[in-house]
């Protein structure tokens, strides 16, 4: 138990009156009477599902009155999740769900505790349908029962990883009353069934931003039987969940300082403001930035370069790969700190194209195409080249200047520039490894003071997790949603003159990049002009 | 269609502007904005079932966007119970439910015309497992099995019985969206599968006096799936929502005037009050105003005598029975009649007990108990005598006892008198049957104009029909809800001599029945001293 036990959470202790002849009303009467007492809400807002109505005499006599409930709120009603006797030792519990594309998240925590009990990460089953979101909307698109096979793999998936999981700590999934899950738009879509074929056509429309809390077993969920769902809302179909969860766990919403977050992944989102104001956006990037626009590029795994470093004086390569085996590939991240070295190295020049002149033997060309040999065939693990040609530098520069033009635009539009950024909060499941020196290297994020950047972890689960441990925190979610402006990125000439601009390392207006250009000058004087 | 299509009820008709790119909210947070501006109702405060939100991006294509919407609302949330085409022909359906503890009645109304499309009235199943209410709640309090039965077997009868109702009318059960529900609280309780055990405990705990709109599907009823129930409240075990039907039926509620509504059975249930003001309370006035006392009484059916007269000057039985055949028991407002025409030929003195001597062939006497022959053998439908006995007539008076000082006790709670009163409502199965002059004449009901007594008819029927037909009919009912004050009868002393005082015909203050006095005082002027 740690000291949040004495933050009210979701869960509430209460001794009511017994009824007499002189206070004779009925028992859910005299529950809901109580509690809005204790919550401070309108009675009529609060509900019982019928089944615990019917349940409600024998538990409050045998409870002589003294009870336990957990409940949850979002907007609207709120739902009464579990009603037990005060004594008893049953542990209400929740489950935050970060609900990725690729991975999904569970942690279970204690409602009244507010401990993590248990925490783990699956692979989402909707892969075996489709790699990317789009493969599995198109599959969706097709018929009604691909929806449904769609939505029953990821229900089926969750409860089982949900049983083993309570089983492991010795806890029942009857014990669960309360879940909170941060996805995507999409994702939030087949969570609940939706058809997202709207989502991905002009206007582009979901289905809902907002569902009230749903009971769990209305989705297939197999929990306690009162417990409900709460989806974070979405603002349209590429401002999604997770966002708004990560911008509650930044906390940017409450300061006054302007902050921004930056999710990093083929769409890029963006939050820019502070507790009075808010501004979003997403565009796309590409899937350059995730490393998906490399022949060698892949998710983080035993043997993926993770990191490297050129020596600016002899161009030696030190690659790091994960597990220290032999390289197999090269993450996103790794692909931007590669384009910073090689550029802070010479060996890319401002225009982003490979300098083969500098070092020769690093270099291959191949019916036209320049490559840049990372790993010799015999120091890699599949006994093959592990070979970066100059389209995948190419993508890699226009998914950076994309992403650059983006936040340029943003803060452009409020009248703000960047050095008005106290907070630059990096997240998304790659960003969160951006090494922020590499990404203004490349002009990829904008060169403020380093110690501005912060990675935000999974902002998503951690987001969830709070809106689980504090009330107040579903308030804010729906405060922020109610504040948030989603501006339309207009694809116009203006941006694409930004865009163009933005194609160079780091930027056709080097004064822009000014810790970029001083450190640089000396060595590579003749790079930059 | 009757004029009524034009007050706003439970459907909408709605033209919503199509997404764009500059208007692109989510499907259904465009849906709820649209109806909170139509209905001018808090968007926070609209919910649609998790599958109707998953049919909803389909229905608004497939309808330009131009829709119908059925709703229904009672406190709280506002729930949208279908959603179609404006052009479609589809008629969402309401079922107003009369439910009583012998008989219940269903009655079919088009949600938009306002208009009664079928009504029928059936037996209440649960009489396979005790006539009374009470039996059946011992039942029920023997297991959960008992109750599962009670509950079952209602459900069970009234799906089959709105099934053929709405096939007789060519109409689907798909079609039936909203449905009211008016019952005492036990019966109230079976429907929702409530344990009643509590309610006839001291202190008389109902399990809820108030419920949500509920689904249609939990509750068992085979109707739309996104069809909700609302159930009348009750104040109390004593005071159900057939009252609170009765009352906005009747409107006593929006009035100045001050008005009494008395339902007449075994228990009496009475209001008094304005559009100011509501007291009520209950009591037990026995079964013999319902007959229940007598060897022969019996409910309405053909062969019972439902009302007599008796020649005051030769004292001859003029008896009417229904669809006039031989003569098998009398019901219960007959007996009241018999009683005050007795009463007034002199057959019955001012205690209560019959004359004999008046006319000797009339009556005779049976192991110290006199009866009255009412029928003799040769002319009635079983060959043999209908006797009515003294103790039957006792029982009568003291049942008639109980009512009046149940009345004098209200009234005099709030420092009224019955001649304040503008108009007495008389409802209840049985009660709208009394002959207003007979009651009086026999001190059951107050001495005030003939013309202020009003029979309500199925006035629990009608109110539940006024909540499908106006939506601020259930808002009224809350209202009066909300108002009214419960008034604990206390059987002390005061009551109990006032009860005494109530045991004669009419009453031993006969100042409080001028009329009464008045018309006898020629005739019999020796039986009144």
């Amino acid at each position: 138990m740690n000291d949040d036990t004495e933050t009210p959470g979701w869960v509430v202790g209460m001794s009511m009156p017994e009824p007499s002849v002189d206070d004779n009303t009925a028992d859910k009467d005299r529950l809901l009477g109580c509690l809005s007492r204790s919550l401070g809400t309108d009675k009529e807002m609060m509900a019982l599902d019928l089944e615990l109505v019917r349940q409600l005499p024998r538990i409050l006599r045998n409870s002589n009155f003294d009870i336990r409930v957990s409940y949850f709120k979002a907007r609207g009603t709120c739902f009464l999740t579990s009603i037990v006797d005060s004594s008893s030792d049953c542990r209400a519990l929740g489950i935050a769900i970060d609900l990725g594309t690729t991975k999904y998240v569970l942690r279970i925590v204690d409602l009244q505790t507010k401990d993590t009990l248990f925490e783990s990460s699956f692979d989402n089953p909707q892969t075996e349908v489709g790699q990317d979101i789009l493969t599995r909307i198109h599959k969706s698109d097709q018929s009604k029962s691909n929806l449904d096979y769609l939505h029953n793999l990821l229900i089926r998936d969750l409860n089982e990883n949900i049983h083993s999981m309570s089983d492991s700590i010795g806890l029942s999934t009857q014990n669960v009353t309360n879940v909170s899950l941060a996805g995507n738009t999409a994702m939030t879509h087949f969570f609940l069934n939706f058809e997202p074929y709207w989502m991905i056509r002009e206007p582009y429309i979901p289905v809902a931003n907002e569902i009230d809390l749903l009971k769990a077993g209305d989705l297939g969920l197999q929990l306690s039987p009162q417990a409900r769902v709460f989806c974070f809302p979405n603002t349209g179909s590429y401002f999604g969940g997770d966002l708004f969860s990560g911008i509650v766990y930044s906390g940017m919403h409450k300061r006054e300082e302007i902050s921004i977050l930056v999710d990093v992944g083929t769409n890029a989102e963006v939050v820019l403001g502070n507790k009075d104001w808010m501004i979003a956006c997403a565009g796309a990037a590409g899937p350059a930035l995730e490393g998906g626009a490399s022949d060698i590029g892949m998710q983080a795994a035993p043997g993926v370069i993770d990191s490297l470093n050129i020596d600016p004086e002899n161009l030696a390569f030190d690659l790091h790969t994960i597990e220290d085996l032999p390289p197999v590939g090269i993450c996103g991240s790794a692909m931007i700190d590669l384009t910073a070295q090689l550029f802070k190295a010479g060996l890319l020049d401002f225009r982003g194209k490979f300098v083969p002149a500098k070092q020769p033997d690093t270099f291959r060309e191949i019916e036209d195409i320049i490559y840049l040999i990372l790993v010799p065939a015999e120091k890699s693990a599949t006994g093959e080249e592990l070979l970066i040609g100059q389209p995948e530098i190419d993508s890699l520069i226009r998914s950076k200047a994309a992403m650059f033009t983006i936040l340029e635009t943003l803060v452009g539009s409020v009248g703000v520039t960047f050095q008005d950024i106290s907070v630059f909060y990096v997240g998304g499941t790659f960003g969160n490894y951006i090494d922020p020196k590499s990404a203004i290297t490349i002009g990829m994020l904008p060169d403020i003071p380093l110690d501005c950047y912060t990675s935000l972890g999974n902002s998503s689960l951690e987001g969830a997790t709070m809106s689980l441990q504090y009330p107040e925190v579903v308030q804010e979610v729906f405060e922020v949603k109610d504040k948030i402006t989603y501006l339309e990125l207009n694809v116009n000439q203006e941006f694409m003159n930004a865009f163009s601009a933005a194609k160079f390392l780091p930027h056709t207006d080097k004064s822009r990049f000014p810790s970029i250009y001083l450190c640089f000058v000396t060595h590579n004087l003749s790079l930059l002009h």
